[in-house]
């Protein structure tokens, strides 16, 4: 029954906000971290595009629409407290991460040692032209 | 140079908490994401098991401590904005989740449907006695 569904609870999170994980559907790496909002909620389960809420432009974010790397969801996970969710995407153009790596979480680090773990995909400074 | 090496910049969240996500270092499932302040980020350092913020409970969560389920970080990875981590965990006991399930991201939803996608490893009145 639809009435047993369950939706993440906006009300949880003071900012209206909570967390997305953006996960790739096939390889289960882990892209990116962002908000949503219930519009974003929404507009993602409408368009089937992954969209976020941007916090820093306070602005509706669909992801990709600048660069084109649009995320496509494949499925929804919600966690047991239903306060944050992932979503299983086909990464088009194959990069999450503004800086042209495939994932945003490109670095690997300890106390002393930082080293980069993803794959750089595309240079940031043809794709988002001035 | 430890000077380059990345850190978590727990200032830009209002509450001095920012997400991690707990990946199973093996199978790349993710497993929970909780949240880190700068004391639990360093206790995980120290101790190499991660360490949470409890925004319930407000303390310091030495996730496992109840029920045996510890997390041995294997590996950290940090986001492009520095403002979320991956601990990459051997997950002890087999399941991450309050409820028995392996990940807390046990539910696959859709506008109408909802399947449980995870494995019940434990039962939690047995784990969580009274």
């Amino acid at each position: 029954m639809t009435d047993d569904i369950p939706k993440p609870n906006f009300s949880k999170s003071a900012s209206g906000l909570l967390p997305a994980i953006a996960q790739d559907w096939q390889t289960n790496e882990v892209l990116m971290l962002a908000y949503i909002n219930e519009q974003s909620w929404v507009e993602t389960l409408k368009s089937g595009k992954a969209t976020y809420w941007s916090r820093s432009r306070k602005e509706l974010w669909k992801k990709g629409d600048t660069s084109g790397n649009v995320q496509l969801v494949k499925d929804i996970l919600i966690d047991c407290d239903r306060d944050t969710v992932i979503f299983k995407v086909e990464q088009v153009g194959g990069a999450a991460c503004h800086t042209g790596y495939r994932s945003c979480f490109f670095r690997s680090i300890t106390e002393e040692h930082c080293e980069i773990v993803s794959e750089k995909v595309f240079n940031p400074d043809e794709v988002y032209k001035k």
